[in-house]
């Protein structure tokens, strides 16, 4: 079982949760964050910029500034972290810098209070 | 050392504190989050709607909507996570969908910062 | 590869940053919570509500209550975790309760969205 972790773009939610559900992801938590990529002054950038992307402003004028993200978990079998990395990255992905961040933990175990199942049995 | 997640009902905070603190977790975090649950089309959810639980409403009316959470963080000892596990469903347990889930990672070090205490002393 | 979380001081937020940046870390995120940690019933406590400190007053008076904190997460190679632990530390030890604690937690993998670059080099 594995914790998925995504930081995302605010506006990529709706998206994000799309491609969740899409990839056989039910249950799943969400929460603001502020977060700060690691900016990388070239071409991309300066075109990101222009077109208003985040990070991209952060490197060229305003270093060190946070910028608001979405912070989306899910905890599934360790079969479906592939697809589901696959879907988050499918929906996040534009090219630019700020498309964020996915981080896959390790889990003990998981339980549904209403049932008291565990394991896999209280993700699926 | 684990880290034991709880998502809960936002009016479940109270409670959940109080059972912690007499399952001997002293310090613990929390913060608000959006979830969605799996939920089951059954008598459950049905009556669960009528009740004005969340999930149950979710499942027959606005599939794929969110709802306010809180999740809970404490980080404890081995031998605690049980007890704590336990503590916090029986402050959450109604029977009703959207009860919440539970989830226990490993934690691998700890500090108090303070002090510069690690290991199970950082948590004690 | 490594989480490492550290809850912090709400104004703590800007030294942290720094010290983060000083240390090498360019990328992480931040999130409100409240919390609550272990007091002492000792000549610090007495002394910190003196001085307005949190966990002070809540050991002296107001016993159980939450207080705003600052959740920061960053996630590192191995070979960085002592020296981010180090930073935060110096960062935010003042000596009294509610210096906050640091948690290090394995992580498994880690995504750069954009490149699709995997492991320490998404995180590089």
């Amino acid at each position: 079982m594995k914790e998925v972790i995504a930081v995302v773009r605010m506006n990529m939610m709706n998206k994000t949760k799309s491609a969740l559900t899409e990839a056989g992801v039910d249950a799943f938590f969400a929460h603001e964050a502020q977060g700060r990529g690691k900016g990388f002054v070239n071409a991309a950038i300066v075109s990101g910029v222009e077109q208003g992307y985040e990070e991209a402003a952060e490197v060229l004028g305003e270093k060190g500034k946070l910028y608001a993200k979405r912070m989306v978990t899910v905890v599934v079998p360790d079969d479906m972290v592939e697809d589901v990395v696959q879907a988050i990255m499918a929906a996040n992905r534009t090219g630019k810098p700020g498309d964020g961040k996915i981080f896959v933990l390790p889990v003990g175990d998981a339980v549904r209070v209403r049932t008291h199942e565990t394991g896999e049995k209280a993700i699926a």
